[in-house]
């Protein structure tokens, strides 16, 4: 029995969507067969109900995903995820960021910052008979009645104001759901290993495997003494969570089917070929080539000034980030030949869709007219936007746009500039300092302005705005004009602009403020232009998805919508991967390849007592004999060989699975089949970059930071019995 | 049965001494059932007579290996082992390094160079007691008599001057052995594939893998009608040897049982532990210091002029291999604490000794007082030999020494300056102005001057030869006149010198010639003290292995003889290894490996016609379904599934074994377990460079060429159709 499983998964692993989908939770029971071909025991049924364990665990952190796990609302995610938290409480004298922390006591748990969001997702209801009624067919009307019916939606559903709601397209407009979320507004720093094990092998290992990061963090959600969401008071108690996860300590095996619940932000796998072209060809070499010279600036401006390398460390991580990202999306499509694989499914299907009579063959004609007039679009606005970079400059764009949406009615304001988009609108304010030096900033924006220079497509405003400049040195010496006249760079100031009337802003002397109404006009046309495309986006993609999906499904293909930043689940299994040829990487790595990358240098500076745990082969109950991802060990997991040989012997530190995760999945909880948390998922490897386009399952793998190593730090290391006794700890 | 075989080859790979050994010839029935576990059937008696097959089929080149594998004397070795025979040929108009070269007919065959040879191992005889016979107690006198015992030996063996013979150290001299080789001296170039072919991945991937290296070459050895070795003629016709290889074209699959014979250079894994301090803490680093410093100064040099790039080609290919094996030898006894593990068996090996009443204690205390002082030895002399590196100042030296020894009956002279070496002496005073530019050593022999100038250690000899030299720019000016002036790159002038007295050296004007005599007798000073060494060392260290040999003895450790270029053999399996944690090199590579590495540009170059039939899968009948290297195919192995999966579906080009091999090993046939040749040995990876010191068999793999890609590139590339029809084809 137990012979044929595996040589099933096996045989089905070859299969060109095997475990491929980032699933609605209720459209589980459409592939409960799946689910159980992997192992994955717990009913289909009940990962639907989003009130029903596991799923009423799984929490948003708003840009990151996170679990319940203790009654007491302790919360765990990634480290990278709770960084922020972590960053607003370190200081000198303690810097949690270099040492970690621990509470011992709850009364020892500091907010993770005044702006730290939970969001429990309560409900989600398919609302797009609401969103797509009484639309005109004039396509700017439409897209503004598609915005006005989500907004009226959401207002009645934020009428209690400890809910947050949002309405989202799925399938390119097809369908429309409404999420209801409780926002839980006071979130406590509970327990962080330092940078040095949370983010080990920092830049270097980011999309990497081998992979031997401690990305986890606990926090804890706090409410009013009533159980009601509050801000931060002394006198608030742990949430009582609707539910828990259960831990199992004994983690899982190669071979082993998991699944992943989270909030992926966005994929592009039901995009059209023309379109991964136009990505592949123009927009993801264009991006890479400004980012990789504002890395480059903001590398030399940091190393003659330290004050600017620190206050610029997290731009430049997601800098970075974002850079391999793209190095990995080109060199993946230089890999694989996925344009090619697109285009000869796009072929397959308007061949089966030349066999209906009454299909609408004109349609595909429509959209690819109408993409192509995006990608002029982008092309033409890039370097218009781009020299609208300054962070003051769009400050008091949005300033402005502010202070002409209030003239309008709240429910027909634009999305970001509503009554409940407030808070954040000030935040964002706020936030800037940290990140900002006005000579980095001048710069960029130079950099922007002068490559919108020399290029043709350029506009009148930016001409008059800056006129007299007619070589670098004069725009130079204009800019650095801006610069010392405006005012936005104090605090208070730019937030009181926040409650300026238009005309006030008519009248500025100030530079920026100026500059931004100057250009107001301009790119408000712009904005029109893009939604008066997408308004015809609106009625010809939805019949496209339609088709698509009809496609799909007659193949018995899965059809599932891309990510929107919803609540999804994803299934596989435990898993290596074959990276280059006659090179397998293996599902999990050990304690010991800690030791072997650790130089003492950062990004791979292990601390000390991690590294003394690891040399005296101090692994407690968490030693693991073997995960069977050795070849000699597959054989006797089958042969029951006499001797097993324990091909591992150390505690797991990261692990592959096959599951179809990306951006927004961070600190997801990876499930083993009974639903027992078994892992957080962090990461993909690099060779799965792509999968924002095209899921290829033989090199698609998501990284995860095993429990047993959480588990392993808490015990070992750090020595927090207090919160493993809080956990549910489970075994096999 | 089967399963049980594999199980049990699964279970040894962890045993420390796991197929470690280059094994003398008639030493293998010693291990008769070692090989036997491996599934080596020939039996091992057999392997241990250079009269039958396949012992009698192989050669050296006297650098590399090489086997015969047709009656018509058709050799196959290493690309790079036929390198200088594939130049000699390659003209402008006809560039077989860069198109590869193939004779339709043997007519087309043509001289692979006037120096090539081919030695054919024709007896191997223990000498020890003969060697070591009258030796006096005087420690120079004693390393004399071993010289003087050893060349009477010679001189008798190579009665017949056909005849090739040396006398080698085996055990640090606890043991002596005669070799007597046939010398074949016409030796022609038959095909060769491409540079990027044979070459394929460079610098780059030497000493990588996964690897894509055409590492092979064919040449056929030639002698006189009446069958007697003679030099190249157009009458003389091909040789027939003794015998010759069975090729077996399904090669061979992972687990499967090889064996590798050849020449191996050197190794040192019974050194102290105290002689791989010296080597790790100054000896490496000083010589990769040294060797950076030439390769970065002759790379600049080379990019001002692309004559001097041209003529330092093989000079700089081989120091960057040097670089990279010292760096790997420094990477590896860092990853692995191999001075402790040596330290570890040294203890033991004491604490076993001192069990013994009679053990002679003083023996260790004695070998180590003479290694400390022959390391004192190798540091202060290490800057003086260096400052003589002008190659011009080299060819002096050696050109008046040879004045000096021809004064001495021929039996009398030094190693390298007897009757029997002036060929070689010759030919090598002619090569220099290949690979030589007065330019180039000029800088590099300054170099070496400004590093003697700048220790401690100084002879008076130098600051008297280049005496007015206060500054580095008077040093300069003073070498440039040195170079100016001699006559010595000129060739003909150069080897006139073979001719003269010592007399006339020491009256000469030439600059290097007054150089060479001014600092003959502190050279031979310093020769002196490091043949008293020596000779003290050839009594106590043969005690010291007696003693190591009992102790491994003792404990059922495999004894063999460190290498030293003579004949051997060693086994093993057809195996990955585990690379880093969670990163597994598999054994096979493919041919798609070749495309996704070929960039268009060097080395990642390979040929339009083989890339061409790459893509169109023309596999010919050298299709290889599975080779067993995935997880899931060694499922299928023992279970028979009923689909196998074809993991691989390709051919084969590189194959990893465990095989002990080490420099000397190129071109080695590599063998499956019934003798027939299965691929050729060519490199080792990264991780095994320390096995010059220490075998671990978890790391260390041997590199081969698979004969399936050989084979390939015959048929289905380059058509080589009378080729294949002359070798003798075998499938399972």
């Amino acid at each position: 029995m137990r012979i044929a499983l595996v040589a099933a998964l096996v045989l089905t692993s070859g299969f060109a969507f095997a475990d491929e989908g980032q699933w609605q939770p209720y459209q589980m029971p459409s592939i409960a067969d799946k689910l159980t071909q992997r192992g994955i025991d717990i009913p289909a049924s009940q990962l639907a109900d989003l009130g029903q364990y596991p799923m009423n665990a799984v929490v948003s952190l708003g840009y990151c995903t996170a679990s319940f796990v203790s009654p007491q609302g302790l919360v765990v995610t990634n480290h990278h995820c709770a960084y922020r938290g972590i960053q607003y409480n370190s200081k000198k004298e303690h810097n949690y960021l270099e040492n970690g922390f621990l509470a011992n006591t709850q009364a020892e748990e500091p907010s993770a910052g005044p702006n730290e969001r939970l969001y429990i997702t309560e409900k989600v209801t398919n609302v797009t008979n609401q969103v797509m009624a009484n639309l005109s067919n004039d396509p700017l009307a439409r897209f503004e009645g598609i915005e006005t019916n989500s907004k009226a939606l959401i207002k009645i559903c934020e009428a209690d104001d400890n809910y947050r709601c949002s309405v989202n397209s799925f399938h390119h407009g097809l369908e429309y759901y409404l999420t209801k979320q409780l926002i839980i507004r006071d979130v406590r720093l509970v327990y962080a290993p330092p940078e040095s094990v949370g983010g080990f092998g920092g830049d270097i290992d980011n999309y990497e495997y081998p992979r031997h990061s401690g990305d986890f963090t606990f926090l804890r959600a706090y409410v009013g003494k009533d159980g009601k969401p509050a801000t931060y008071s002394e006198d608030n108690v742990p949430y009582t969570p609707k539910s828990y996860l259960k831990i199992n300590a004994d983690g899982v095996k190669a071979g082993d089917g998991i699944f992943v619940a989270g909030f992926p932000g966005s994929t592009s796998r039901y995009n059209l070929t023309s379109e991964l072209q136009f990505a592949n060809d123009w927009l993801y070499p264009t991006y890479a080539k400004r980012y990789q010279l504002q890395i480059d600036t903001i590398t030399l401006m940091g190393e003659m000034d330290k004050d600017i390398a620190i206050k610029y460390a997290g731009t430049m991580a997601s800098m970075a980030n974002r850079m391999k990202k793209i190095n990995g999306l080109l060199d993946g499509f230089k890999a694989t030949d996925i344009v090619g694989i697109k285009q000869q499914r796009e072929n397959d299907f308007l061949a089966w869709l030349k066999k209906d009579p009454n299909a609408n063959l004109k349609l595909i004609n429509n959209l690819e007219a109408l993409l192509a007039e995006q990608h002029t679009q982008v092309q033409t606005n890039y370097y218009f936007k781009n020299a609208q970079s300054s962070v003051l400059l769009t400050a008091a764009s949005k300033l402005y746009r502010l202070a002409k949406e209030k003239q309008k009615p709240d429910e027909q304001r634009e999305t970001g500039f509503q009554q409940r988009d407030m808070k954040m609108f000030k935040s964002a304010l706020k936030r800037i300092d940290r990140s900002f030096d006005p000579a980095v900033d001048k710069i960029l924006w130079l950099q922007d302005l002068q490559a919108y220079a020399s290029q043709p497509l350029k506009t009148e405003v930016f001409d008059n705005a800056l006129s007299s400049a007619n070589s670098f040195e004069e725009l130079e010496a204009k800019v650095e004009g801006l610069y010392a006249l405006t005012e936005l760079t104090d605090q208070a100031k730019r937030l009181d602009w926040m409650n300026k009337t238009a005309q006030e802003f008519e009248t500025s002397e100030d530079p920026f403020i100026r500059l931004a109404v100057a250009i107001h006009d301009t790119n408000m046309t712009l904005e029109k232009s893009e939604k008066l495309l997408e308004g015809k986006l609106s009625s010809v993609r939805p019949e496209y998805m339609k088709a698509i999906i009809n496609y799909y499904k007659s193949n018995n293909w899965p059809v599932y919508p891309d990510a929107n930043r919803t609540l999804r689940i994803t299934y596989g299994m435990v898993d290596g991967y074959q990276s280059k040829d006659a090179l397998y990487k293996q599902p999990f790595t050990r304690l010991e390849g800690i030791l072997a990358k650790n130089t003492g240098e950062e990004p791979y500076n292990a601390p000390a007592k991690l590294l003394a745990a690891i040399k005296a082969n101090d692994y407690g109950k968490h030693r693991v004999a073997t995960v069977y991802q050795q070849p000699s060990t597959w054989v006797c997991k089958l042969m029951s060989c006499l001797d097993k040989p324990a091909d591992f012997n150390s505690v797991p530190v990261n692990f592959l699975s096959s599951a179809d995760t990306t951006g927004g999945n961070s600190g997801s909880p990876v499930f083993n089949g009974k639903g027992e948390l078994v892992g957080l998922n962090f990461d993909s490897t690099y060779e799965a970059i792509t999968k924002d386009w095209f899921f290829n399952p033989t090199i698609t793998r998501a990284v995860h930071v095993d429990i047993r190593y959480i588990l392993w730090m808490m015990d070992q290391v750090d020595h927090a019995d207090n919160l493993i006794k809080e956990l549910d700890l489970v075994r096999n």
